[in-house]
């Protein structure tokens, strides 16, 4: 059982997204780790580091290992990473001098963490592309109907429901625009060794980060990006945006809906304990709620860019804590925003 | 499996407290929901509003019910709370009229939350004696060491390992005191109905809510709080009071366990993939990481308190997404100050 | 000119508060800063540790001093803090080695702070204690009228305006016995020198904080709190939690004020250029604004707690960008709430 | 006086930045809106919604126009906005009927703020490549030296003084590249009229926005985003990821300069009231202070994109609190680091 609304057992059943919980999945997460270690060892193998035919080998061994995560839980809590007690694990059944060898815990965990955020990325650029089909529709639909515009929450001058969905959908545009100038700082491989110099590599390390970039399509990189958090906050940011203008939405939807304005007709609704008949606005409250989650973790990102030195215990692991929530909490509001467009019935003044 | 570190299947490992997720756990939140609507039968029978014998029927029939929580997480997606299915279920089960009739989703939610906080107190206190006396243990055993004093990063004038602990230990003292403080304004039941005014209870008001309160040993109230969350705010501005206390701690050992400085022994402390004999103060990092996490998390339950009207979905959801987590960060930082500091085996220049 | 609100030339009529500004004002700081140096040479005189009569001779000097700011400021980018250059100033103007000596700039800083909150907490308190009158005058004007009760921004079951009221006034009181619960933890001299210790007091420490602090009407402090940053948190958590009430009140007169709504009548209200006739609820949105902005800054605070060794310059320049802010956005919701409460000339449906 | 730091008469000696203190300049706010009053009017005039004369006459008296800023000041508190009163003084000394007609405080504030926002970044870029170019000329100095990599700040493996470099310098290159990214999403008009909808523009709105841009050198606008703050959300947290860089340059500065460390060293740094012969690393410290202050402001400006309706009084106001102070902490942070960095006389162990 679990702390955390994404998953509780029945509090997941209004903050939880099972696609983006199956891409943060530590199950999938072990994958992307092993998929690094694996190609670690083959493209070792290939520059000579490695024996050839030991590295193909190992690299078989590990893609089939079985894991014993209870091990890992344990060596985390003395080791504040997962990868010594891995490694350890994938040494004990992979040919000797063949496996891990030059790279360093972060050069599998942030290069697994990129794997995950490239998955996360394709979904949330679908939902954001599907969002904006949706809202295209109710525009075709019933943009040009009259409605209140309202300014500082006082009525204004009317203007069109066009007018309205516009403020919606217009960001989405952005966002997509967005997230296609921010995926090539992230999808970069991570492949530093123990301070991040590459020394161990010696001459072979532009063509063993060269190969383990080809084999998880990811950027090759210069140099080990370890210490250089800002692409990270910023993508951080990025899903805050979304959150941000997702939370509009739900802040108007809920706001159209106040009887006494009665803007907006929404099919389903939540019912109450104690008012068996009331409707509740719950999904566009939700979009509220994720929005300002959302604002107040994009501080943590921020502060975890004080990385200090070559690698920073402190700052990484409150990324850790915070980043796959708000990866969740954009994937539910980008769902739970085109499921709320999907129950409007009516809007404006019809 | 889940995104969150505190039940992670490794990082768990690192970032879970077991007492405080037993506290946390939600078949432990499902038994205070429970407690709660057992005692609201029982005080309704006995304040003649639910048939007397129907009601301890129910009651009974309620403290052993087996709950279906995928039907609740389902209603969790409709209603925004779990208060209807499981009201829903128990009505199913008890005696008609006597099940959560004038009660309302906040009352049942926040009484159980309340109930959950009393025993996180609990646990938070003791940890804070026993890491109190573990400081004063220190202080006894190397107190009088001369030691650096070090300003600003730089070195000022000598003084003892006594005035670097007092700066740990001082401040747990007070946040007992200020424990003592806040918990009147927490340990309270939240009872109120549909809007908030009792009104169900018509002139039986009173002596219901003295009767849950004595049954589930809270403080009466004289009005509903579903509104007012400055307790709550309180109470998470307190969490991240100690962890900023144990932040500093860690953070002073991480400084003092650099080579060159070596003003701290350690034993133990974790292992690094690329280099085995390196001893990392992981425990130490933890502390500020914990630190920073809830220094973040904090202004999420402050933003909480600007709760629209009589109930406020968004601000309330926020709630269960932060506070539960904070609870676990400050249990782990407690828990990994004390550990820390059994590791000490030498402060200062002896 | 000035890039803040609370100052600015016309921004600042929205946000500045004049009482506060007093207070907070840069000469005020000063004065306390010398009334503090002045206290420590008649301390020192008194305890044998300076010439007594060139002491007293001292502090009168110290007392009519006129201190040449730009001189500090131009210190300020060198060493950090004011006081280097502070204690150059009245060293030239003072008798010699009745000075400063044996204070460390924290102690300066630190206690003057200390000196600006109590007269923010006096301020805080007298408008605190306003406001509940304001607020019982419009209990017992207006509590007996129906309002719509809304929950999750649906209409739901009829209360009283007392009802709403009450959730808005009822915390007030709690605020004002949580000031009196933390201004002990506040209202302490900062005395310890170099690095904390006192040690440039020698056995006449004790004397020399007590009678200090019997001067300045503060409490003695048995240890230097430069490093133990928890009462100031505490202090901006309490800032926030007003400012999170007065917020809730300005959100649900926005919504009462809503067309459609027309829960409460105001008099006066803000202009539009494009629409003359249009009344905004400045005052109510100044209320959740300055809320939000409070939510934001305590987190500051927080992590200012993470001060590492015997004086942190990182953390403690944190809490002067943000204390005096908090100040003023507490001060000017306090008075901002205050007359819109007074604006309200009729609630609920009479 | 102020309650600011950054302008401050004796701390503005450490976080004042004369020059972005200029851009952020009430006067220089004023010109900005006079200048899109003056440009409303004449392109007004030419799309025959304006005399064509009197609207040259109009823009040429607003240009000329000495602004009364205490009747600004008032109308503040009761209008929330300077436009209703600073366009009353416009018209009562511009001809009838050739004044603002047809705009809305938002456009002419929103407005003006990207005319700022655009010299902001202009300062900044030519500060991200000086900085750059510093960091290059030390790398080029002291690159080749070696120097202990330390992770999770323990001695780890030798690099040189080049990688440690490298990571404070790369990502300056990048912000470069994100800021070229944003600017387009920044520099545009805000033009809505009452509603944000153009309507009083009628057919003639394209061409008045049009000419409008073209005079203030903005890009045009197919709609106002009066509602849609993605894009000032997204240019606050490129201004936390400039801080967040360079608090990690500072907190390694700070932690090379440890006495025991001393793997840098610094010219200058600020002297200590109780040492005068101490050393501290003033500029390193305030790097990371600048850091954690953005890093806590970003969230308000991500808050602030919950923006109700056409136009919320709540959130635009959160932003007029924060994003001209994150623009100081990074103007000052830019400045800072490249003071720290020409202070360093040696970096590694030669």
């Amino acid at each position: 059982m679990t702390v955390s609304v994404f998953d509780h057992p029945w509090l997941g059943g209004l903050f939880g997204d099972a696609e983006m919980a199956a891409i943060l999945a530590p199950e999938r997460q072990m994958a992307h780790m092993l998929a690094f270690e694996a190609a670690w060892s083959r493209a070792c193998g290939k520059a000579g580091l490695f024996d050839t035919e030991k590295a193909e080998q190992a690299a078989q061994t590990i893609e089939g290992a079985r894991i014993d995560l209870a091990d890992i839980a344990a060596g985390m809590a003395e080791d504040g990473v997962p990868v010594p007690r891995l490694v350890g694990q994938l040494k004990a059944i992979a040919p000797a001098g063949a496996v891990h060898t030059g790279a360093t815990s972060q050069d599998v965990v942030d290069t697994a963490m990129v794997l995950t955020l490239r998955e996360a990325s394709d979904l949330i650029a679908a939902r954001l592309a599907d969002l904006g089909t949706l809202f295209d529709t109710l525009d075709a639909r019933f943009g040009d109907t009259p409605l209140m515009g309202r300014t500082r929450m006082q009525a204004a001058t009317e203007i069109t429901v066009r007018d309205r969905i516009l403020a919606w959908r217009l960001p989405l545009a952005d966002h997509l625009a967005r997230l296609g100038q921010i995926r090539p700082r992230i999808e970069r491989v991570q492949i530093g060794g123990a301070s991040g110099d590459r020394k161990a590599l010696g001459e072979r390390g532009d063509a063993v980060v060269a190969d383990i970039a080809g084999t998880l399509d990811l950027a090759p990189t210069g140099k080990a990006w370890h210490a250089m958090r800002d692409g990270l906050a910023e993508y951080a940011s990025f899903l805050s945006l979304i959150t941000g203008t997702l939370g509009k939405f739900g802040q108007d939807v809920a706001l159209m809906a106040q009887q006494g304005i009665e803007e907006i007709a929404l099919s389903g609704g939540g019912g109450s304990s104690a008012m068996p008949h009331k409707q509740n606005p719950v999904s566009a409250e939700l979009l509220v709620t994720l929005a300002r989650f959302n604002a107040v973790q994009v501080s943590a990102m921020h502060h975890a860019m004080v990385h200090e030195q070559e690698r920073s215990g402190t700052a990484w692991a409150l990324e850790w804590m915070v980043l796959p929530q708000m990866l969740m909490a954009t994937a539910r509001a980008l769902d739970t925003a085109h499921s709320l467009g999907g129950t409007i019935t009516g809007i404006g003044k019809s």
